[in-house]
């Protein structure tokens, strides 16, 4: 096992792009990937709940693991790879391994009978056996999956090759609090999502950074590099000036994200696959006012030059 | 059948302030309802999820109505009086009649098997005998129930006494609009809650006002009057100043809000009533840090002069 | 305390009646208990599922609590009490010990985060100040809440006052097993539910009897004392004979079991508060025959006389 | 599209075995498709939830697919290809087609936010380009997804290539009843499942057959064809013989279905997929006894001969 995965700073979660006809459309895949590359960004996560990955075929799955790998040069590549089945899990990380990923990004899922024992073992047969790190995600909001702290921090000290937990479960800063005081300083990292609606808090309660949707990661970029110089204010002031735009755009559905990461030139078409919602009417209008609030005058293509904002 | 109750505007909903010994503290519930009608509000709602509605007896229930009504002077007191009976929920909406309350607001509780006629049926009998007019509330989040554009419409045009709909199933915008569309301007008016989370894209909207806890209602009642007087540049200033406080507030759990409450000096103590969580451990510190930099130096007790901040 | 109520051999759970208006039945609800009294059963529980309790008001509660133990004579009334607050559940339970209950039955709440610390905090608190002996439900089909055998040990080991747990988690008779094993001879009882579906199979798990709501209480407690008797072909024959009925029965929706309540002449009639679904067509005819298949002949009124059957 | 599928009579959902280390056991699979085969059945089901189809990969589906069409020569095999994206959804369809198979078995996901007209658009894109007729399952249990009788009746009238409707919402007789009302007798048929708990409820309210895993086949075949031939008596009699047996194996797990088949002589070995539980502890032994009353002295592994039970 490699392991050397770093799992902090900022991790965008990525969408997967689709042609009209629901097609993945593997160049807008790989100028996304490139786009975020580009920004610096200290890894991408394919195939996430933001990318659509659960209605995905496994060779829709292996297209765009394939896609990302290649366009993503040096940048590591983390796949989500969950599966209700322990032995289709491995099969899904091996296929990820053999295409080149970095790391693996693993949910539990929910069963009849909630058991603790069992989601232990689930982890603990995944990561003996994966040949890649591991980051345990707990958004228990997309999974039903009910992770307690003591059954995180045994996964975290017991399994193998687990690197990073991507912490999703609200409130998240008493429980960001708990997993590190619990974890020490040489345990796993962990990272927060949530497109970031609760980024202030999750930095201030420790979160190690952002592995998140959220289109304009120069802003989490900016945000964690103030808390790690010690500038809470600055990171206060980005934070706010960014919220609405992070609210609007954490709202259920993946088709707003898509429609700003169309506008940033970075994929072709703003489409979601059925049965999920396209763009509701409205929303076109109010983030045009939105970005122009945000960001007016500002050439949404190039990297957001955070110090002349 | 009265229904002289306007639903819009800010119409806040009131936490039911406890003592240690989680008994209802009627003394701060009093102050709190001063306290709000003192700003100026439209109404306040009580016995709602933020509430604790769902941990309280009926006797429980009695007593902080009639301590409302009391104390709201002319204020509207608006009860919830949901219960997954139908004739209980008439129970209650007679007795909220009976301590003078002027309206209450109704969600519908989850059935094993979900029926919308069964639903409708809900409405309807409770607004054919209930001697208050009657917000419906759409709250997905803690029913677990669905209600789509289509039924809500129906509820709203056919049975009697309804004179507002509570919308708070995300994403809040487009169904505002479908709603607004099909009911017309004479029909009930639509407020949102959520915390206010949504609020300038609500109000973009079109949604008449806010009926939830935000613990600043002044704000809100700002960003109200600015989008009436077509100031929407103001409304979304107000907005994004306030925001990280909404956003912070708005996490699940009573206990940040009443402790705001409580600094505000409009209720004794934050104390939850079992099952329910209590303050987190660094949740007090973040709520320092927080509102010294969102209104520095400000006396928190008094009516927020949003004119001077 | 006192607790000197043993949950073993056959406890109907009794349905509540109601008057075609939705009126609670006194006058059905008083026969009803004679009847099962009349049968010799070891208790009977009200207020449960089965009876409704969840369109019930408090005041409907004391009236169906005041009117079986009046009607029950030497045997005792189990009171079901859960409340999602735990205040309001102590509420209810002493309620229940004020109108003269024998014991309460107690379920846990569903909350967001599932807590098993703050599920054995409930009963602690419940427990310690109840003055009635208390049965623990776990029933998941209703509750929402999971509670794995380590939990339940703990509380029946460390809470005052548990005599009895009423399992209903399927499948039973591996958790039965479990429980039996870990509370040991001396510990809480255990009975079965779930309308004894699975009464053969609990039975020869170990299980002390059944709670629940079977028309027909004397199959069951033909089938315990079989058991006791080490007559287990007996109770296979028994179990046999009834169980298309049995199935049937248990069925979702409370009419089907009203309607034979009705039949038996044990209640007036067999209406179901709303939203709860009535009789649905054609569950009458099924029932004639399956009654007549069953039964040819019987007097249902009377007592079954099953040594002659 | 071929759709010469006739969806009547007996359908044994089957289960996946899986040799020891979780792979699929084609040599397994291959003997107990013959084995149904070989008892006469009207056709064999794949890859439904009793086939732990959501614990398999894309390549374990078409294995088991190509095994299951290899081994059944003229008896139709149907399979499951139900996906939560619709176009996934169909290249299991068509994957399936390829493979050889007569039929697809299609249950809806459940969405954030049920939505009817959602649904339907589902099964008129499926259905709109399946090579293969559609059996549409209504199984709440393991989908979540509740859905009316006028949303299936909309989805068997107006998409193509609808040949039945697999129902299993509770209670099912009403259901069963208001569908074949509303579908009339060119429609599609309406089997029934649920381990055929509710069989002779099912064939009284007009099912036309088992779609479901009772692991002998012969006595639900027995019942239908008492039916057919008006012998209400003889299905009573068959299905009351039974139905302690039914009810032992559709409890929770398909641990002990698996055993059964592996008593049969159906499959090699009872492993079940993690995190799916194993057999517990205590039903190796109930089932004996279970089987020996029921079928004292028989050869589990032959054809049950129901003349001469």
């Amino acid at each position: 096992m490699t392991d050397n995965l770093r799992f902090s700073g900022v991790v965008p979660i990525l969408a997967t792009p689709f042609h009209t006809d629901e097609s993945v459309d593997t160049a807008s895949l790989d100028r996304l990937v490139r786009f975020m590359a580009g920004l610096g960004v200290d890894g991408v996560t394919v195939l996430g709940v933001l990318g659509e990955s659960n209605r995905l075929s496994d060779r829709d799955r292996e297209l765009a693991i394939r896609t990302a790998v290649a366009a993503a040069g040096s940048t590591p590549v983390i796949v989500g790879a969950s599966h209700p089945g322990t032995r289709a899990t491995l099969d899904l990380v091996k296929m990820a391994a053999d295409l080149g990923a970095r790391g693996v990004m693993i949910a539990a899922s929910a069963e009849p009978v909630p058991n603790d024992d069992r989601l232990f073992e689930y982890y603990r047969r995944v990561g003996t056996d994966s040949p890649l790190p591991i980051v345990v995600q707990d958004h228990p909001a997309s999974t039903a999956v009910h992770m307690p702290v003591p059954l995180l921090v045994r996964i975290a000290k017991e399994v193998p090759g687990i690197v990073g937990i991507k912490e999703e479960a609200v409130p998240t800063p008493p429980k960001l609090r708990s997993l590190i005081a619990a974890l020490g300083p040489d345990g796993p990292t962990i990272m927060t999502g949530l497109g970031a609606l609760y980024g202030l808090f999750d930095l201030e309660a420790g979160s190690a950074g952002f592995n998140t949707g959220f289109a304009f990661p120069e802003v989490l970029m900016g945000m964690v590099e103030a808390m790690r110089a010690g500038d809470t204010a600055r990171a206060r002031s980005l934070y706010t000036r960014f919220l609405p735009l992070i609210v609007f755009e954490q709202q259920p559905g993946v088709a707003v994200r898509k429609e700003i990461l169309r506008r940033r030139g970075a994929i072709e078409g703003n489409t979601v696959r059925h049965p999920g919602a396209g763009l509701p009417p409205g929303a076109e209008a109010q983030l045009d006012a939105l970005i122009e609030a945000t960001l007016p005058g500002v050439d949404l293509t190039r990297p957001l030059d955070l110090a002349r904002l």
